[in-house]
């Protein structure tokens, strides 16, 4: 858990008191490949951090699933419509490899805060990185051609073509599997 | 200017000498109907507070302009990945209506997150708001038919099929304008 803080801390020096406190409220939790940290219909009660693994947020357009989003170590994750009004989720968190989170509930996060305006500076900035790459992917998927958002992949996250199957990895790009395939097999 | 700080403040009470730091920051701007904010290239230096009026946010797929946001009276804008980071924008933002708006400096507000760690509660629910909202979107254009997104306008953004040109409207529901027509015809 010690790194967890660590990197908080270093997003903005905490405040006397605010380790003690903090402490006790994170709890960890462990994952094994294909769980589900969260089903739609289900409420995000709490704020993962991800130790270890790679998480899939999705949701069914019809009876296909869509991948939204991959995120994984030092990663924060919630299911965002859901988490921060309380209300029942649209989308299904899943693990795709064994994971390690830590997690802080709704509340207790909503205390830190309250209690440590320090803590605001944290919550404002990792939510401002979270609203980046939500409008770098909005531009993606609005912009560019399929083997645009490919090359975006491969120059910013390529790690996620070897961790993520093709077929889920597809969907998350908006193109067929199929297409995916053929520019791999191209070497782009 | 009273209703922006009256806007702010009622997100988070303001501290003692805060509303007098910031009133000489905030300055004012109009625009007349499709006048330039900014455009793709140009570094986003401000932080943008619609006073009154209508704004577009759109970026080009190859020649064609495809419409990101719509931004109205109460909206906050900015170009997001530019204005985060200063580096240029691949967005131009344009005025649909006229427009009146106030606006802070990068610097300046930054200055404000520094000094006065109560603005960063202010900070962080605006940029959680905006999160949503992205969010919102993404589902929107990942899991929905063509259909369901108009429904969801008609139901959470009624005014915009009034007040935004239909070619435009159509764009941001990822759909051929001679679509969106043929749903507003038939009355859904």
């Amino acid at each position: 858990m010690e790194d967890l803080l660590e990197f908080l801390n270093g997003i903005y020096p905490f405040p006397l008191g605010l380790k003690d406190e903090l402490t006790p409220m994170i709890k960890s939790l462990r994952l094994s490949e294909k769980e589900y940290l969260l089903r739609a219909g289900d409420v995000c009660k709490n704020i993962y951090f991800i130790r270890k693994g790679l998480l899939r947020c999705y949701y069914l357009k019809e009876t296909k699933e869509v991948s939204a989003w991959f995120l994984k170590e030092v990663d924060t994750i919630v299911s965002v419509e859901s988490f921060y009004d309380q209300l029942p989720s649209y989308e299904f968190i899943q693990a795709l490899e064994d994971c390690e989170l830590f997690y802080i509930s709704f509340d207790e996060l909503e205390e830190i805060y309250g209690k440590y305006l320090e803590f605001n500076v944290i919550g404002r900035k990792l939510t401002t990185h979270y609203l980046k790459m939500w409008t770098r992917q909005l531009r993606y998927l609005r912009s560019m051609s399929a083997l645009e958002r490919y090359q975006e992949l491969l120059a910013k996250e390529p790690e996620l073509l070897l961790r993520v199957p093709l077929k889920l990895l597809a969907s998350y790009l908006d193109m067929e599997p199929e297409t995916l395939s053929r520019m791999r097999g191209l070497g782009n």
